[in-house]
């Protein structure tokens, strides 16, 4: 190979403007070329959604000590498919996001940008990887997952990942980790999710707040689990989504000739 | 029970102004309570997005027919979720979606708005299904497949779907159905992806474009394959994306105590 120093694409959906990028950044091993291509807005809770219809734009920042630094003004989604499309030289070695301030643990993965990011990584056949702690705050302290984070990065370089399978990694917050743990998200959803106000005129609108309702309490294996326990907790996450287990039973139910 | 009328909660991503999802209301029992709850704008490619930070409103519109019709100023996701909180008067028995106009098969589900909405439903707990024709018009024709979403939706109010999983339908347009399959959907990822333009300015911007690329043409099980043959392609759905197969081969790689 005429170059071979791997290639880490990263990006996020806290924007280029994140503390946490930056980190992940400085994780990364001194002999990768990495490039960061970050949203120019805040983009959580922008799940897979990309842009259509409308034109995006790239713009250029100073470098983060080796690190090109580019922002777009899209979804987490339109960064990665731009960086592939108009910004890096060669396919990347690893697509790594985050690290997020704020969990994307349990059902989070739905809706996280931080994992559109990966996941479309993750369906373009590349190494793709999220990290997420659960502080959030605009300056989460991330010194004492930053090892494990150089840790992951080095082995998902050297040994890469199963075809089709991204990683969904959520670090705990203020405390010193007691190792990490791969584990299944525990299943949930959120409850009580707006709040509701009148604007001067008298109309209502509503805002999003609300919490998790872990509906699996009693598991000891799901990502909330091992989070309680002060774990990293790394969650493989499917690309594909299709529910193969259920194709024979409904096709006996839903097959049909031309009607 | 006092109300033995099941309610259906039907959303879409192409806006309360788009023929589909009055197609799809006429498609139900005329026993069934229905209420729509539609974007207020066009949310196509909006994934499993949500409004974080930023106020929602819900605006009433004359009914169609025996059907209550709402907007909500965000996504398909938003639209579900304060639907839920907000404006259905009892947990909805089914939850539909669509009918887009333009295909929500191969990869497009991981971007589908549609499909966000449906997720969102299946999440929650509530049989959900997206119906898509491949017609990317403001009028579609839907006339030769109504008999077969009007038969689905009287199946799954009777039968409902295996817990956590619900259904991405794909139609083929212009053409009489030759009946309906339950396939998976066909791997894939889309390629030159962007136009690039210069503005008046002198400045680079680029719009979203390309062609989607089946990596499994010789497939004969995809829900791409049967679209060809002028099947309805119905793809079960998971909401549950762990890839609990790679966890066990992860954990050996992965797990570690304290650093």
């Amino acid at each position: 190979m005429e170059n071979r120093r791997p290639l880490i694409l990263i990006s996020n959906d806290d924007s280029v403007d994140a503390k946490g990028i930056y980190t992940l950044a400085d994780c990364c091993p001194e002999d990768a070329d990495i490039i960061i291509v970050a949203p120019d807005t805040q983009q959580s809770g922008k799940s897979s959604a990309l842009t259509v219809g409308a034109p995006l734009r790239i713009t250029a920042h100073p470098d983060h000590g080796n690190a090109r630094v580019f922002s777009v003004s899209g979804t987490p989604v339109d960064c990665v498919k731009l960086a592939l499309h108009a910004i890096v030289p060669r396919k990347p070695d690893l697509i790594l996001a985050g690290i997020n301030h704020g969990s994307n643990s349990g059902c989070n993965v739905i809706y996280s940008g931080t994992m559109g990011a990966v996941i479309e990584g993750c369906n373009e056949g590349i190494v793709s990887c999220g990290f997420s702690i659960l502080q959030h705050s605009p300056d989460p302290d991330f010194s004492m997952c930053a090892p494990y984070v150089r840790s992951m990065i080095a082995r998902l370089l050297a040994e890469g990942l199963p075809e089709g399978v991204c990683l969904n990694v959520n670090m705990p917050a203020r405390v010193a980790p007691q190792g990490v743990r791969v584990c299944r998200a525990a299943r949930g959803y959120w409850t009580e999710e707006y709040r509701k106000y009148t604007d001067p005129s008298g109309n209502p609108f509503f805002w999003l707040t609300g919490r998790f309702v872990n509906l699996e309490r009693e598991a000891v294996d799901t990502d909330e689990y091992w989070l309680d326990n002060k774990y990293i907790a790394v969650v493989p996450v499917m690309v594909d989504y299709t529910a193969h287990g259920s194709i024979d039973a409904l096709a006996e139910r839903f097959n049909t000739a031309a009607e």
